[in-house]
């Protein structure tokens, strides 16, 4: 993109801000203490790490424009504040950059940038990836990563059949997060489960873990072993989710993102863990930032009475819109396959699987942080 | 607590609801469907891992009661729903412990149970534990947790100095969060240091790593060697902070509520950190669940721009709390000691530190989940 160049400079009557003009025909307004709280200088940020030297207390409350003007050698801005002539400079391109309205948010009921709704139709295109491309290939891994953000789930193919390679995998991008699960886990069916994953019943699209605050970020599931008949794994995307029943029953979606649950698991003298939020997460400007859903681990809701009839046929609705044919992806695992899913906006399922045969899956937890991190950095040095 | 008696039980004229009456004067409804989405019988929940095998799509939508009678000898309640004569039971126990009433939330601004605010008049009563207490005697180390739990932070003296002590106090409770940090990490003062917090400057009270998503919400520091002059550790109440703000400036903390920020971290070719959050975040029932508050790593604000103003007013008035004397706990760390926040609640600082002498800590980061679980699997052996 070519940086627009600064053709004009503004201050308003009170001096408590500026306007700017780019030869691009777009303008913005910045205000004074924003002006000197957001200084790139030596003075206010650190050189070598880039943080803020500054708190907002060392930032007179009165403060205001002295003078401010282009340079046009530069194609900066120029600026001294009062009181204490503060003078400093900002490249045009880092304010139009950080312009106000550079990101205006959509109305209520949106998601972030770079995230892809999808339904059955990605079933064809399942974002996939060689496990000897990542490994060797930064700019198959950039791709790879990318997918995981933009769906919300991506698969690995030709992995070793060997213990514990999901943790290695984590480590190719990321942290494992251990838990009361240990560092990985196995997923088979066992005696006496202390977890119906670990048993070979059918299990409904869910997110995992939603009784731990915070929630696993990412979950990963590798295919050890696989001839048993059945268990196919299902995903369905979730926020796609929450915006058809947003778009269905808007009465629904509210309730649902408007009332705290909780969910509980309990394994006897080892773990006992409590968790509480809306099946659907909000953020303040209406963004959908997290769902939860599990039939398995759901506390009694506590709700007001005249609430709860309404709430459970919202829990219905939101039900079955997860369980509808259109929604899903499935594929039957094989060994030395994986895949990862963002915890908080893709649920997996499984169906259930017959006693002949054997179905065995190791599964990690990790955050997205380490995940998007990488994705960051690569990006940086011009992977694509 | 004494059972109380159930005494009566009435079905409504529409027969999707009960009301219960206890011998001790309390009543309480529940709907049919509320009761067949909790029955704890072996068709619902798996004898094993408790977990619900039925999922809301099992439950006919037009479920209602056929019959609700008390059997007094168990003290419970017996019941059929219709259609399909589903028969089951409760302890009257259960009932009481779960009726929709029990459980009422406070009005917006809120903090959940078992949190005490607190404000320097805790320096006289600092939670703190012995190592060897923590590790020999399990009642004293859920008392420690709960301290964690009840205060936000607790200390720990009599550690042995030596290199990953902080990790092996994690093992103690739960698990170690790994991050781009490593494992556990060095803070004293280095050259061309990645991060302020390896400097010897003075860091105002802040949550840390507010970039990451999820942030964690532990951290500990555990001291190694403390002879320069200065370096208090300095706490705050973040919590407390927010109501005092929501008292005093209810439009300043209603700002601070319902916009996002966002935060960032970048080590050059290493990590590239971005998350984005309220500086108080609530519950959609106005719970407070989270602060988050660092001068250093805060990104350009992106708000409208009549909101900016108002926005920059309010985050001072929240950071001039913050720093009033009589908000905080100060201590001089001793080799030995250690301290763990919840860096999701309490805020920490340091004074500055002169270049004579050396002040040598490690850090180390983790979840509450496991805390939590640990402290309610102790109070279930009845350790109090």
């Amino acid at each position: 993109m070519a940086i627009p160049k600064l053709i004009d400079v503004e201050i308003s009557s009170d001096r408590k801000s500026i306007t700017l003009a780019w030869n691009n025909n777009e303008s913005a307004r910045f205000h004074a203490i924003w002006l000197r709280d957001n200084c790139l200088d030596a003075n206010t940020r650190d050189p070598q790490s880039h943080q803020r030297l500054l708190t907002i207390q060392d930032i007179p409350e009165n403060i205001s424009m002295a003078q401010a003007g282009i340079c046009e050698s530069r194609n900066s801005l120029e600026f001294t504040f009062t009181p204490n002539d503060y003078s400093s400079e900002f490249p045009s391109s880092w304010l139009y950059q950080y312009r106000y309205s550079a990101n205006k948010l959509p109305e209520n009921g949106f998601v972030a940038a770079g995230i892809e709704l999808w339904n059955e139709d990605l079933a064809n295109n399942l974002p996939r990836a060689s496990w000897k491309a990542l490994l060797d290939d930064d700019n198959a891994l950039a791709q790879w990563l990318r997918n995981v953000r933009r769906y919300g789930f991506a698969l690995i193919y030709d992995l070793p059949v060997t213990d514990n390679t999901v943790s290695r995998v984590v480590e190719r991008f990321g942290f494992v997060r251990t838990t009361n699960y240990g560092r990985y886990f196995d997923v088979r069916a066992e005696v006496n489960a202390s977890n119906l994953a670990y048993t070979s019943l059918g299990l409904q699209v869910h997110t995992d873990n939603p009784y731990r605050d915070p929630v696993p970020g990412l979950q990963l599931l590798h295919c050890l072993q696989s001839d048993a008949d059945g268990g196919e794994s299902t995903l369905v995307d979730g926020f796609k989710a929450a915006l058809v029943l947003r778009e269905e029953n808007r009465v629904a979606f509210d309730l649902l993102s408007s009332h705290s649950v909780r969910f509980e698991f309990c394994d006897e003298g080892k773990a006992n863990l409590s968790a509480k939020a809306p099946l659907i997460t909000l953020s303040p400007e209406g963004e959908i930032l997290e769902v939860r859903f599990n039939n398995r681990s759901t506390a009694p809701f506590n709700l007001p009475f005249d609430v709860m009839e309404d709430y459970y046929a919202a829990y219905r609705a939101f039900a079955e819109i997860l369980e509808r044919p259109e929604m899903e992806v499935s594929f039957h695992m094989k060994a030395g396959e994986l895949f990862i899913v963002d915890n908080r906006r893709v649920m997996h399922g499984r169906k259930g699987y017959s006693g002949a045969g054997s179905r065995h899956l190791q599964g990690c937890y990790a955050d997205r942080d380490g995940l998007y991190s990488k994705l960051a950095v690569l990006s940086q040095n011009n992977l694509t």
